[in-house]
């Protein structure tokens, strides 16, 4: 990955913000920008020069993974390490104005911070400047996000041969992590949801105990983390033989994702396509039972920018990878959702999870 | 669980921190105090009623978990139904004193708080009264976290039958994650560490898709998640046959181990424990490679209060659950790490994973 490059697009936004540095504390930024994959890092960009602070635990893994910053590692949390470092090497007493990314520090830090940095540093909320980077993927990133969308599209082809009456929920989302882990995914992104009967209601429905009962929707919707990227899913199929009314909210589920594909190009804005899906709902009185929102971008993070929601601006760009997955609910009763993960392209988008969309009976 | 009681408890511990009422927001907080399993939520808990928030994925979801409280569920997310709420229902002009978690909300939420809640309302950092709570189990967490170490000292058995020159390591990780949830697991605790060779040498050497090497250590460190509650051990096995120098840091590691058992009593400080390994590793030179703390709590989250580190000064109590766990890491030659998970007793303490400690060759 071109760590350098990244640092360096990040140091011109900076400067376009007003801020002297930027102090980065959520994990996926760090690793976006210097490749470091541990659980404790503070990363710190300055006008000319990157420093990677962690603890004593991970002093080793950084020195194999981190690029294009110097290390600082110590007995200490990576905050208390910054400290000490600023303390020790800042020499002007000329006000430094730090960006501190405001949606990840926490108030207990930030008074922290406050309290014991040099006086000449003044914390800024920043605004979310590598978020923004990170929302429009480059190549090496759309590389590896396909791959991780086609293991879990094989995932699900597994699933299909273990999704029977009788049944766990938890056994049919074991099956899938244990095949992806070994397939060298290092994990799930999200605990896998496999939600059947009534429970296809839950939105959230994460595997249960309950054994799959033998007439009604299941729906599955998990993804993989493989080298760091994220993928994400859902099909829905139906377990016995569906009448008239399962077949007409499946239908006008698949048309709302369908009709927000097609809207997915370069210029247009997320929210539109939200509108898209919550029309063809809307046109079969099914708006209602939409309860969340059409889709997210996925990379490093499962959930990442942009949202795909009512009343968002963001304009899609070539290189956003997203979701589309809208979805109806019958709260005791079933529900559907169907999800693709696309990339968007210079002329529409291309879908990254090939799997058929057509209703399944198993 | 007595989700009523520990909110009463709660109440009385907030009269004596001068607030009028506490805004909860971290996830094991909000499932501590009643029940709600799901990943967006807040608990505001006054005086003498608890409400509950949470957006529309969830509604379902908390009708059937919540206790205690009051739901308040709509298509925003928790803090922002929170802020309509109190718009709408607090009558009284009199200042409220909000307690907020303040490790838990971020400079970002802070402000939008801050920004939107009615001007009578004043937010507090509250000092950490759910952690305190938690800290010490009542008799059904413990018989969960019980319930949790034993699932993980099977899995153990079971990786002892995977672990052999050229097997992945993610290989042996992904058979104990799905011996996991096939054993009715919501999944592992944290990503597995199974570090082999030289890796055992990376404290926290996540398996990785190297194969075991004939000849080294393999430090497998691991834990499951059980109806909620976490488990955390740690062994180190030996592939090959182990020559005196590795016979030697194993026997240090495993007497430093012991040496902090041992410590753990009612009434000793934490860091006493600490102190007691380090003790033992130092008359074996080898303190300079113990370069993490002795242990921490464990509970709904895998690190907890009290903190088993130089300087802490908690005082251990019967019903704290905690790990045990020094280690000693040669940088790229290999490592040892012994970890047991124990609950301190009226007497000293009770070990909760009786898996043996003597060194194990395969």
């Amino acid at each position: 990955m071109q760590y350098k490059i990244r640092q360096q697009r990040l140091r011109d936004a900076l400067d376009q913000s007003g801020l002297d540095a930027l102090l980065l504390t959520h994990l996926p930024n760090v690793r976006y920008l210097c490749g470091f994959t541990g659980s404790a890092a503070a990363l710190l960009i300055t006008a000319d020069k990157a420093f990677f602070f962690t603890d004593g635990r991970y002093t080793t893994q950084a020195k194999d993974e981190v690029e294009g910053s110097r290390l600082v590692t110590g007995r200490k949390g990576p905050l208390a390490l910054l400290v000490d470092w600023m303390k020790a090497n800042l020499r002007s007493r000329k006000p430094m104005r730090l960006g501190i990314e405001a949606g990840h520090v926490t108030v207990a830090e930030h008074r922290q911070l406050t309290a014991t940095l040099p006086k000449s540093v003044r914390l800024r909320p920043s605004p979310p400047l590598v978020e923004q980077m990170r929302m429009v993927k480059d190549a090496e990133e759309i590389s590896q996000i396909r791959r991780a969308a086609l293991l879990g599209c094989r995932l699900f082809d597994g699933a299909l041969k273990t999704i029977r009456p009788g049944v766990k929920e938890t056994e049919v989302a074991a099956a899938m992590g244990y095949a992806a882990t070994q397939a060298g995914a290092e994990g799930m992104s999200f605990d896998t949801i496999i939600a059947a009967g009534p429970r296809s209601a839950l939105p959230h429905g994460r595997a249960s105990s309950q054994p799959i009962p033998p007439d009604g929707f299941v729906v599955c919707d998990f993804g993989v983390i493989l080298a760091g990227y994220c993928s994400d899913m859902t099909r829905t199929l139906y377990v016995g033989s569906p009448g008239a009314e399962a077949r007409s909210i499946y239908g006008a589920v698949l048309e709302a994702q369908q009709a927000a594909v097609e809207a997915i190009k370069p210029g247009r804005s997320v929210g539109d396509v939200d509108y898209a899906a919550r029309k063809v709902l809307q046109k079969n009185t099914l708006a209602r039972y939409f309860t969340h929102s059409t889709g997210h971008g996925v990379g490093l993070e499962i959930h990442e920018a942009p949202r795909l929601a009512a009343g968002q601006r963001e304009i899609l760009k070539p290189g956003m990878v997203v979701t589309v997955e809208p979805g109806a609910y019958i709260p005791h009763k079933w529900g559907v959702r169907i999800e693709d993960m696309v990339v968007v392209t210079e002329a529409g988008c291309e879908v990254l999870t090939p799997t058929g969309k057509q209703l399944i009976a198993v």
